[in-house]
């Protein structure tokens, strides 16, 4: 029974174990997700005074910023449930890594208020140019994050299940380098204008919503 | 012992399983819960001038758009634990479908907040429609999500337990389709007034609530 | 292997487990618990005008209740814990007797709120009362809800473990039914004085705490 | 097979385990670092009138207090995991630490809220020091609550996973004992300037994610 990889990874006293990470990681990207509706919030009094329905159609930029980071932070977990089954356990390395990766994820629901307030016409281009920036800055920072961690359990096949070889990890791979320089992209070109930085952001999660190769087996 | 069913559905490496999808989605489904009650609000300093009780009492659509929400969400659960039960490993359609549920999920303390606000008699018929319909589109959504996650299960046999045959998910389909009629019944009934929009959510959930014949097998 | 309990208890195809059931309680429970901070509230500009101290110092009535609260929650869950330990699957009625008490306890921040407000000595008695009767009614719902799912669990040893007797259950039945008692005790006594309110939620808080002969049994 | 340690630590019937309490305590920790973002605010309509940027550079000791109670709340995470992974089953008595410990990390949104507002230069040098006061009792109350679980589970081997020597613990003993004091010191030090707190907060959670000897093995 020893030879079965479900063992190797079952806590063994005093020896770290992936289950309580991934649980953890779990916790911290359903709260994120869930927080992000305390920012569309009912009309106030004098805010509805054209009707309800044109106040609704008038926060389109809330409801948009809304399904960008909800399926961004979908995807993050997406992946991030893909790349921790390969774990076996996980070093001190893994779990400062993924703690830094869910601080940028949890700091989402700012970027996400940011962007949807400044989309509005009434601000300047200059000001929704920053909320654009800040918003880019926090997906930047998270597939660096994402990153680190990918390389990390890439370079470390003593940390992964075994019998998965470096080949197996090359779609992967290659995806996730994608991720480092879409962000950026969409980022830049989002400065042109914030209408265009939502609809790359909708395109990008899209994008990495279709099933892949290996989407069913790693 | 490879020949056990929770044997099968333990992670192998790189393989995915059903354990951290259903953990997350627990996880999403409580804390949509529990941030209903954010929306009861105690009162400001100029709202109570005829008594704490008095105030309590007119907040009676909040707290029944909080019971009908927190059935709503609690039923969801329910069933997806149900449903979920039946997977022996998710694949990639199966893992999008439900992050898709998830986020029509999340979104309800919006349309329950906007519901509970526009009960009141200080606001116009159109108005009341306009969240009628609101709450309403997002529980189409929801059922519509759902059902197209159990379609997917139900039509991949490969992807649940062994022994599990389509007669014994009869009930259960009759009863998810019954809920892609219901909904708009209830929402179209809704427009001639929004007390019966709440009436109709709460004897919905409490028809739900019911046990049925396979409810403890299934 | 199958004589071994953590095997029967293990979800077989389509079988209720009541390991989803705990997580997902659970995940209820701690939300609940770490939303009572947020009625911890930073001073507004013109609040602190005899210094942040002074100000804080006026707040004691928040931080009590939100003590009160949270230990409240606690104790919900040690015992939650210690009574879906004694289950080896959930029924139906298990299910929705375990979600109508989730809805109980998702309620808590509100009354918590109110009771903390109107603790101050600018409310009238009469508000005051009203507080105490609407914290005290959700704790009456919660502990009539956590005993109807005890007397379930209690009278239907089909869905416990195997080799628990009765007799082993007596004191924990003795506790649960005194909390069916005392939260009304309390309750009446806090019509005379929300402070004494606040002091026999404490009270019993620290009582309940305390280890018993069965406490690291059951 | 009874002689491996994970089925020693799966739970019999009615007997305490330590799985649920790792879940539950995860939950908390997961929300409360999640809750923390709450407190980054997008500008009112009057708040950015030279704007964007300069508001937002405007608010660094928000960011600061965010990333200082982020981190606080992930080593406590990382503590916690390596501290309970050495527990075979829990009783009573760390049961309740466990929830006073929870208890203390559960109320750090509010400090921090109060250090992020009250390091603008706007507010006295007095209240100033009242705000790094209140976030220093928190992060001691934590602490020495940190130290009661540790020193409860070093002092009941019955408790822990065999084959774990006191010698063992030696390095984690030597840590914990060292956060018990530079907490305090920290705080003194921060009633010199709120500013010296913080980077004082930030400089003990960088030395806290270093690795040790032993940081890998327990």
């Amino acid at each position: 029974m020893s030879m079965s990889p479900q063992v190797e990874t079952a806590g063994r006293a005093g020896q770290p174990t992936t289950s309580r990470l991934e649980a953890f990681s779990d916790g911290v990207l359903a709260i994120v997700m869930t927080l992000l509706v305390l920012d569309l919030r009912v009309p106030e009094a004098d805010q509805a005074d054209k009707g309800l329905a044109h106040y609704l159609f008038e926060q389109w930029p809330s409801y948009t910023a809304y399904v960008a980071s909800f399926l961004v932070v979908g995807i993050i977990w997406l992946n991030h449930h893909a790349v921790l089954g390969l774990l076996a356990r996980a070093d001190h390395g893994v779990r400062v890594l993924n703690l830094l990766l869910l601080a940028a994820v949890s700091v989402i629901p700012f970027p996400t208020a940011l962007l949807a307030d400044y989309t509005a016409a009434r601000h300047s281009a200059a000001d929704q140019r920053v909320a654009v920036l800040v918003y880019g800055a926090v997906m930047i920072a998270m597939s660096v994050l994402f990153n680190l961690l990918w390389r990390r359990i890439r370079s470390h096949p003593e940390l992964r299940h075994p019998g998965i070889a470096l080949a197996d990890l090359r779609t992967r791979h290659r995806r996730f380098n994608a991720g480092l320089a879409l962000y950026p992209v969409v980022t830049l070109l989002g400065l042109l204008d914030v209408r265009i930085f939502l609809a790359g952001l909708l395109a990008l999660a899209f994008l990495y919503l279709l099933p892949t190769a290996d989407s069913d087996t790693a």
